[in-house]
């Protein structure tokens, strides 16, 4: 069991913060923070909550601390912004004890370094059930904010990375089953990386005209820069990008190779779109960052995501993403 | 039970935002705001935990959001800032319907007029047990922020409202028993008054020293800003601002008359400390923005609180403090 007031002490103790950004940090009401004149705030929040995002006997502390800022500070990342400053709100079950909250300090404190963020505050609270909450805050000049709208006919349409490792890696996980493969797949899972630089380089060069991160699977996602704003896309199946772990076991898990591609959930790959002349501009930025990205497919105007296969038939998918919600 | 999509078009809809600060709203993967050049911006999270802050027979879901946003802000106010944005993340259990929807959102609505925030974002999840966590962004000019650190030996002690109401509220929401005070009591627990223009006069006119707001109990918030900081305090139980209603059952339910005002949680009161020479300035603004305020003590160097009463005797308390951590 934690102690609240003695939980305060020790986290007060490790995250005294001493940046100059930060004129009062963790330990007083509120935590007050310079941000860069001009500049926009960007803000978020996203939680994780046992039983429903994580099973407690599966993540430890310390990397559980981190996924959660990881998926937090993604949404900055997608926006083209810096992430700065993130505020932790957990809710402790009564399971946990001070082992588990020092791990827990721990990924927070490994993941301030990773993601270069500073822990400002948050809020302590008993729960039922494990959860953390984290918001995080960052920064983008108003310029370079790339939203949601902005993609238009004709544009291309680019995804990071690898897609679907995270939802087969869980599958792994649950099953117990270890495979050669399972590690690689269970780790991107686990260890999202959080496309930031990538995101801010299309940002600050203009590249992308919409962009979102891929957390509730690429059909999903894809509608909401697509179909929700009144446009379409085709994807083309075998241009998805896929790992060489994902293409040697997937068959063995769904029926339809492509499925955990389409709407696997957690690949917090960043999913963008551009105009058809920024091609070479676009592998240009993706080379300078060391991140892979892929053509997977063009914005239409009907309202709909048609995935076409290599014979040029459509795939129908009954699930089209994936959702912790209700689950 | 509620559906994850259509509640965030619903939530979208309704919250649409369209004020100039706000550059992109609910429905991207961060929100966008502009923060006043100079300013320092102030945030602050706060969760309502099912079972542990709130019981859901007992509270209907637009006090429950609105208590939520009232309880956040008022660290905003507290730092003597203005609170400008919130973003609320919310846990569905599964026991929820549409309604139950629409009136949080009705809620949350109302409290962007009461306390002059937009909803900006936030999360949708499921949780065993319903939860609301809410982040409050605020601003405050670098020279008006207001801090728990500041006080100084001989400073004057102030608390505003009266003490002690929520507790007892709470006490009798739960007995059931009605009783002509009740209603009062039991309102004051429901709808927590957040002093947002007490707090910004205070910091704004440079009337105190440091500040808090009084949610854990007075004898825990009183520590945060005197032992916490090397300092003490000596307070005058006769001195105590109880209201009417306390004073006429509190002796039926506890022991010591004092107890509830001394250490029950939730009053929502601002606690602030001033120099001597300020009693006159002090009672004037809060005059002015028609807020009672009562001296109640005396900062000193002994690293404790001392409650004297009438007869010049110590106090002892038992509970010191009220927290929902472990409760």
């Amino acid at each position: 069991m934690i102690d609240e007031l003695s939980a305060l002490r020790k986290i007060e103790e490790k995250f005294h913060t001493v940046s100059k950004g930060v004129e009062v940090g963790i330990g007083d009401d509120a935590a007050a923070v310079k941000i860069t004149p001009g500049g926009l705030l960007l803000v978020t929040t996203d939680s994780q909550v046992e039983g429903v995002h994580f099973t407690k006997t599966l993540i430890s502390a310390d990397t559980l601390a981190r996924k959660s800022v990881a998926v937090s500070v993604s949404d900055i990342g997608a926006m083209g912004g810096v992430p700065r400053y993130i505020l932790a709100s957990v809710g402790f079950s009564g399971d946990e004890d001070e082992d588990y909250l020092s791990q827990m300090i721990n990924g927070f404190r490994e993941s301030e370094k990773e993601f270069g963020v500073e822990l400002i505050g948050g809020n302590l609270s008993s729960s039922a059930k494990l959860f953390l909450d984290i918001t995080s805050l960052g920064e983008v000049e108003p310029e370079n904010v790339v939203k949601r709208t902005g993609a238009s006919e004709g544009d291309l349409i680019y995804v990071s990375g690898t897609l679907g490792d995270s939802a087969l890696g869980l599958t792994l996980l649950q099953e117990g089953v270890v495979r050669d493969e399972s590690k690689k797949l269970i780790e991107r899972h686990m260890y999202p990386r959080p496309r930031l630089e990538l995101g801010r380089q299309l940002a600050v060069r203009r590249a992308a005209n919409s962009m979102i991160d891929v957390s509730d699977g690429l059909l999903l996602d894809l509608g909401r820069i697509t179909v929700d704003k009144g446009l379409g896309a085709r994807i083309y199946a075998d241009k998805l990008p896929l790992s060489g772990g994902y293409k040697s076991i997937v068959s063995d898990y769904t029926e339809c190779f492509y499925e955990l591609a389409l709407s696997g959930g957690e690949d917090y790959e960043l999913l963008f779109t551009t105009a058809q002349d920024n091609k070479d501009y676009v592998s240009e930025i993706a080379s300078s960052v060391g991140t892979d990205i892929t053509e997977i497919g063009i914005v239409n105007t009907a309202p709909a995501i048609e995935i076409i296969d290599s014979n040029g038939d459509e795939i129908k998918l009954n699930r089209r993403g994936f959702t912790h919600f209700n689950n």
